[in-house]
């Protein structure tokens, strides 16, 4: 399941989160433990990861690093928004991420954008 | 520079480079370094990077996140391609960081897609 294992084609989700609790937001713990659980769900293999706080009540940024590639999130509590980034190759399915992350928000609203990444060569 | 300091919306580029020499894409340490001078040349506050190789002449995943957001690699020498993310908030400028990468790359052909993020709500 490491790139090197697999044609790095892939799907990425870009995932923007609207009208989420603030206390949501905010807990370096809860995010990591969230987006690792997405990453479960979507059967991916975790390598690594690291979350930030900006400080009391603030926003959160961080990823997890997969071997299939990565999710990452920034949070701004004070707009209660998320911007989240499932992008996985292999046999990952980055679907099943989105869906336990936009769960436990529980947004108001959501825009996620779906790129296909690494096909063919434009060559 | 926190997310917590400025309003949500970034602008987001997703660059797949096709026809980079194998050796470029191999080394955490190369590809730390790219990826650090890329958030410099932005303008950009970095928290913290982590960088894994799948082993000798393998692909590298990494990231370097910043206080405006990230950005992400995912390399596959055998292929000669690699899928950056350069995502970014505030007053930072994501497409000087895309220069810097894609001058040390000199990929062949390339792909960008460039994402607005976080605008106003859907609802």
């Amino acid at each position: 399941m490491s790139p090197s294992a697999h044609r790095p084609a892939g799907i990425h989700l870009l995932a923007d989160f609207y009208g989420i609790d603030a206390g949501k937001l905010v807990a370096t713990s809860d995010i990591d433990a969230l987006l690792r659980a997405g990453a479960e769900a979507a059967g991916a293999r975790i390598l690594h990861s690291h979350f930030h706080s900006f400080g009391d009540a603030m926003g959160v940024t961080g990823v997890v690093l997969l071997a299939e590639s990565h999710i990452s999130i920034h949070t701004w509590p004070e707009f209660g928004f998320a911007a989240a980034d499932i992008f996985m190759c292999g046999n990952a399915q980055p679907q099943l991420a989105l869906e336990v992350i936009a769960q436990a928000f529980g947004a108001t609203s959501r825009i996620v954008q779906t790129i296909a990444r690494g096909g063919a060569s434009p060559l």
